[in-house]
């Protein structure tokens, strides 16, 4: 029916075929879309991540809100030469999360879905809430209690429905599988499709393109889920499997200190992320105690010899203040990853040597007051 | 000493040279720039609008957060076909004043300012606030009694000073122009100094490749101040003046029915505008009782064959609710031109034939909550 949507890919062998109501495969496990090189062939006049069409697996530019091509902006004059800093937040719901909202949603018509769940404690809600809106499906959005009045408010302007867990986050994600299983919606899942990872591919495609088609040496990232972590993964694969860069940067990805499976995994050195019991952080965008990708993120960062980094509450607070100094405007969560970077020049990690770029993931005007 | 900045004109005939304590005339007129047809060379690398610097009267890349180059997007797709809309709020601070604020910031720095006074009851303060930071110049910024924590918030973030003036908007705008009297501090007013509309210029610009180097038939664009206005029509008529385009786009002004000093005005065919006496307005952004560039703007009105229409505080309920509705997120003043698309369509206007764009100015996280 749509011979070019690619299928997925389990690592039990299975290749389901994208359809409403597959989000995982029949063996539980997670699915992944075919490795592939990237076509590179920019349409110069789009300032989206259209331009990169040819590259992205699922069409969908009809339902651009103008997602992608944030600005890439020197970080502060204060002696951070190498560093690149990328306005994530200057995007149409204000985060990243655009860039896969949009595949989902483009993917949930293409396929014929009438109806969406997703779950999720803020940005890639209302980002699926709003793509929703623009394609005409109807979604419903599960959050867990304490989602700020602000993101319900914004959710259900979009026409959204919006269920409020009494729970944790990972509760909130089993009652939209329980709605999605009872209803056959789709699941507009950031975790489990990877058609998401589509959309933040391009995270790493324009980078290069932004770098004078070059990689940078390292790519510092924040990481909950690793939505971001996987899809920049896939661009620069991509891009050296189409012969366009000699060697991947070098992946550091960073967490809250209160929070951190990723980074007790790899300081442990094992392949699996066991879940922690969370303590409460300002970083909340990025508190996931269990992340089902987990393997997968650590594959990434020894594959490419980076590593797993904690910053603490205080440095978080340091880097926020140090950014807003400068004139970039975050939530907390956003800062995250420039705190990791500041900590690493202080310590003199080789980790910043060579150009360095780093993503500003939420804007300051969803941190609600 | 900067030979390449142009100097100041007034009415009177005086040309005065740009300096940090100049923002107005002696005679106490207003300034402008000398017309200037547009060098149309963009740098098609450059996704800011400082791709367009060559049309730009003063440098200023290097304090650039990604300003500009902001999505232009279909309206919906219930029969509005001709109608694009420009997502203004997609920008570094949330809204279009970046374009502006920039300018006013790279003029400052370069005359040497040290300190910068602006007035403003939201945007136009916490994007100079901003760019003050990126510049690493002093800001004191002059608001309103009532205004939100959220925004003092943020401005005091960026460093700036912040001081409440217990009064009305003009009340405020006294207040500063007494600081910058008193101190000699650089006036970074967006009513005042006409290096605002450099950056305002740019929105025309951008629409104008965006529709593939044509101008539209109409231009929608809301006015408190009207800085949009000015810079909208500085553009094309700078493209008119480089044989680019033919004719220049109607341009329809839009206000809020409870505080409308330039509908009236052009109501009554006057050429000057009297102060009205506002109502409060949910378009707190555009409510501006006397603009002291009303007569230019109802100029432009009129030179262009446009006109200056009212919305009422329902249509820009009911505006802001449709934007919503297909996945765009304003603050309420951001539904305003909207509004007027909307009933100029259902009026069957002839504002509506061709092509039409209107922006969306500010972010609806903005809204305070
Ligand atoms: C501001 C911000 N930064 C980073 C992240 C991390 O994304 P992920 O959980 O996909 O790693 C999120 C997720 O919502 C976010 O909102
Ligand atoms: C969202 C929004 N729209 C429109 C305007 C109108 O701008 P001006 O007063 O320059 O006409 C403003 C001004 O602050 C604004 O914040
Ligand atoms: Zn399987
Ligand atoms: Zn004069």
């Amino acid at each position: 029916m749509f011979p070019d949507l690619p299928s997925y890919r389990c690592s039990c062998g299975r290749r389901p075929t994208p359809s409403v109501e597959r989000w995982r495969c029949d063996c539980g496990g997670l699915l992944d879309l075919p490795a592939a090189a990237v076509t590179w062939s920019p349409r110069r006049g789009d300032h989206s991540l259209w331009r990169y069409q040819d590259a992205i697996a699922v069409p969908g530019r009809e339902l651009s809100l103008g997602e992608g091509m944030t600005p890439l902006v020197g970080a502060s004059p204060d002696g951070e030469e190498g560093v690149r800093l990328k306005v994530e937040y200057a995007s149409p719901t204000g985060s990243f999360k655009d860039r896969g909202a949009v595949m989902l949603v483009a993917l949930a018509r293409l396929l014929g879905a009438t109806r969406l769940v997703a779950d999720s404690s803020g940005n890639a809600g209302t980002a699926v809430a709003a793509y929703a809106a623009r394609a005409g499906l109807a979604a419903e959005i599960f959050v867990p209690a304490g989602t700020s009045d602000k993101k319900l408010l914004q959710i259900r302007g979009h026409g959204a429905q919006v269920t409020v867990v009494d729970g944790s986050r990972e509760d909130t994600a089993r009652a939209a599988v329980e709605r999605v299983e009872a209803t056959g919606a789709f699941y507009a899942s950031h975790v489990y499709n990877p058609y998401f990872y589509e959309g933040t591919k391009t995270y790493a495609l324009e980078v290069f393109e932004q770098l004078g088609e070059t990689a940078p040496a390292t790519l510092v990232l924040p990481a909950g889920n690793g939505t971001l972590v996987l899809g920049a993964y896939l661009g620069f694969a991509g891009l050296r499997a189409a012969g366009l860069v000699d060697r991947l940067p070098r992946v550091v990805v960073v967490q809250a200190q209160r929070c951190a499976p990723l980074a007790a995994a790899f300081a442990a050195g094992r392949e699996d992320v066991e879940p922690v019991t969370p303590e409460a952080t300002v970083a909340e965008g990025i508190a996931i105690a269990a992340p089902p990708r987990g393997t997968r993120i650590l594959e990434i960062v020894r594959e490419t010899g980076g590593a797993v980094v904690t910053v603490t509450e205080e440095e978080i607070a340091r880097a926020h203040a140090a950014l807003a100094a400068q004139g970039l405007w975050v939530e907390p969560t956003g800062a995250v990853s420039y705190a990791a970077v500041r900590r690493l020049r202080a310590e003199g990690s080789p980790f910043m040597e060579g150009a360095v770029v780093a993503p500003l993931c939420g804007s300051g005007l969803k941190a609600s007051l």
